[in-house]
């Protein structure tokens, strides 16, 4: 199979901002914990921050052609996510891609592989989360697929999911679902507010989410010194 | 077992102050090269720098719920320190409980784990020593340790327990010898300066350790090209 | 064979400072892709930016000595390259060294294994690229080699062989060969601006490349749907 | 979520027995090489050689509970197939799991995560394909999934797919697909004998694939020696 | 510190007989999930088991001088366990050694490092627990220290403690208790093998074990499809 | 660069002989500790042992056209030696290509990256020293070359060089020096003949390598307890 996708739904752009303000680990938290890629996955420069539709991208080890098909298939606000076929540390993705991809209107590119030129990547501003850092370039010769249902990271993207990723990793949420996460994601981010000015005010965790109870019936036992034991 | 010590003998603050003007090479040459934790340990944010007593705390894999009961046994400068019972990469620690735990005058954190909210964790300024930066969630189901001894990062660390966390990693000194330590530890940072100040002039290494009989007497040869081989 | 090789020929500076200006992915495109240091070798700052002559420096694995040995060999413009003889993640080099090294006009280390006092490093600006960071010393025992030819992290590097490194990682030219290369990468460079602006109004690969023909020729099929094959 | 689908379309046993007779590699490339479990995943003995439906099961990280919840989903000439929610390298699974399995007439055991008591394993001849090994015994307390669709090592794996291990790894086939699959498979290794004669008589690879013009044409030159260059 | 302590308190060879007849998974499981050494150590070849009170060994990076100072205090039935101060994959210890052991009643090696002969260590039956093989040899210049408390892969390890390793891994267990500890782990045995009948007959661990009323509790569903969600 | 160099001065096959006869670890000795692989490279099967002159290919990640290229070149007695450009996982080997070469006579394959087939492999008894075991495969489309100097596993290979691989891992030996490096490698073989007996007597290393007085003089302590410290 050598296919590119040319019609895809894509989460609507105002999800996609909501995301934004929530940030990964609260999203990935509001869905039940499903969707984040391997941590291996790590920002080129810090802070950095980015929701999106995602345009699937399916490369062979050491080979960067399809990047350039799938350049064609992005729209503004997309995130590019390029997954190999066998794991590959090469450099597929320099400032030239990413020159093409912000005249495009992506706000980012998730790949799980090796980038390179990432001092200019980070003075364009141009984020990017990858497996390595890695100057080694790659072919043209081999082909794959455009906007398929990829595994990226170990974790399933479908065209046009709703990827988020910032300092914590990335995290992928399903398009039909995407709202009913977020308005998770919200009430979960007004708790933790509420919860926050509680620690700030030196309440404990163990009073605020009355964990005393049940430690003791697990049996945990308070003690002055090891001799009680 | 499952205990919570609640009565500790804490390194004095002012070894800690000592300490930390001193960093993570210098003390861990001045205990012989010894109490270092794996250099899998790394800052979330650089530079960064602190000392403190130890709070311990052990985790089961995947379950943070050991840290909430930690944090009650905190006193402003500690430093908490957690290990999970075996290996395991998510994230144990964010925001909520960092906020918990600069509330209670905690100075930072040690974990041989993966932590998240990063972006808040550094815009906050509390510092995180930790083996990888993961958005996934842990459970609240089982009974740890805390304040009891541990190893951390192949290092043993006991409740009070001198540490010390830098750029280059962590260091361990016990609380009975951190006096002892740090004295070396001075001693030896009067005569790195003085050693600067040559090395700044230009002098060289061989000149000023002494090091070229020795390296004559081990048969160290001086030649123009490889062919007088 | 323990040697230090006291005469080498190096790689002119006129040399080093153009190819400070192309970085190492050009010039490792420019010279058919060969050359790279393996990925692992990261720098301890970023943005870093460095070229020069190699010395280089062979040890034992925890054994720094001969580098000691090895900075009496430095001249101003020099990178020092140092490998282990069997992988070593230790502290090898911290400020004082970085100090000597300073004072000899060296512009950077490039070393596959540990390094210390990286914040004094970041503060004195002198670029490091390393395997780790370890605040674990070593000692001063055993003799190895100072400009012979070693590998280091993977890649054959020769005394005088031209060294760049920057944020993308470490790439050698061998000193009679910079000079083509050198044009070579110039060529590229040039080549790349053009595109850049390309890709900057838009344009996309697939056209400046002319990608489509062979593309269609390997059997690559657009479909608005899966369900289409 | 926590669910159990107790009612699972399987892949019939006699295209089990037929996959079986094929082995990992023939069957990865028959179906486009798709569906290979990373390579991390390693046959606890050898040689070991296994086909059948998958039973899926999802565990949360040091926690085994839902293996006893999916033995009971386990029909004659399964395979369980389980993943952690996050990486953990725990010893999941023992000789008495295993006794319960193979009581039931499971064929063997796929974990991305870790075993133990594989002394009796082996002896048992309960083949297993895991991470690591690992003596480290997990807890009872969180729920997880059985015969959901899952990621396991990279690959998705639904309920009752095809699922192959052998000396290679792991493959997973989708079941609607396995019949064609295997044809395929069947075809390829007919094909692959063919070849094995001809290669065992000391024909060429270059002669039988014809791969010489189109190396000619991408340019490879031979050369009596490199001053030819 | 560079000390070798020439009397240590072993535990006793009953002792150790008894716990080889059990097994590094029982005796971890029966003192309370302690003492487990990193599951980087593997054996060199399998099956393999052995149990005696460990004579400890700390040696420097690549020098392994105090290896041949250890083998002066070691007594029949000791195991010899080795620890570098700091990660080194070097072959420290070849089939000389292993003779010189043999020949002094020592029933096998743990180490945290790499070994090498492992064809002759095989042929010999000498068993060995190791991070690694590699071939590579190691010097002798730096001093350690012979029967110190030490740590080992992870675990602390002191003088006289009883080790026990097999095809799982390591495990530790300190002198005082390793009585109490062995009858505990019978009694798990015992448990376990009244178990195996039942499993053996078909029994399910949901109900050997009672687990149905706990998962229900928590909230598991049982449906015939995912639809029903 | 893309070529075959057809003409390769080859190590004589007696001298391949005398170094099957005396293994890795003690060549590597005579040779000054050089020349040996990265330890990740192991045998697919145990005990293998192996010498021979390479015939060396570089192949483009993922992919093995060159491999079938090589074949052509390699003669009776020959070990392949194969390195990737980049790092690569991938099974670029298989039993077909193993029927080839042994229909060649060569008498086995080093490879710096995966390969697959391994029970085909076991059975035919052609032995593989691999980085790991991986059934994915690889395409033809990229040139490399066959009989050029290549850096495989760290190491330094010229075609022709003497390999000789085993349990231990693998060793390369210049071709020019392997004479005289297998001259010093019998009178090592033959000291340690002469040792062992002494070993198996019950003599002590430190007595046989004199090592008392040198570890005397640099300070270590005989105490009969840590409370003498």
């Amino acid at each position: 199979m050598a296919v590119v996708v040319t019609r895809i739904e894509r989460t609507a752009a105002d999800i996609a901002k909501r995301a934004a303000a929530l940030g990964v680990a609260t999203i990935h938290e509001a869905q039940g914990r499903r969707g984040l890629m391997a941590a291996h996955l790590r920002p080129i420069y810090r802070p950095a921050l980015i929701a999106g539709p995602a345009v699937t991208c399916e490369v062979a080890p050491g080979d960067n052609w399809m990047i350039h098909v799938a350049v064609e298939q992005c729209r503004p606000g997309d995130i590019l996510v390029v997954t190999p076929t066998s794991p590959c540390d090469d450099g597929y993705f320099g400032d030239l891609l990413a020159t093409s991809l912000q005249a495009a209107g992506v706000v980012g590119l998730v790949i799980d592989a090796g980038v390179r030129d990432i001092a200019s990547l980070t003075e364009m501003r141009f984020p990017v989360w990858s497996k390595t850092v890695c100057a080694q370039g790659t072919v043209k010769e081999t082909l794959g697929n455009v906007n398929t249902p990829i595994v990226c990271a170990g974790t399933p993207v479908a065209p046009g999911d709703l990827v988020v990723a910032d300092d914590d990793g990335v995290v992928v949420v399903r398009r039909a679902e995407a709202g009913a996460v977020l308005d998770k994601a919200d009430a979960r981010r007004a708790n933790e507010e509420d919860k926050r000015k509680r620690f700030e005010a030196g309440e404990l965790g163990l009073d605020i989410y009355g964990f005393r109870p049940r430690l003791a019936a697990k049996g945990l036992r308070y003690i002055e010194s090891l001799d009680e034991l």
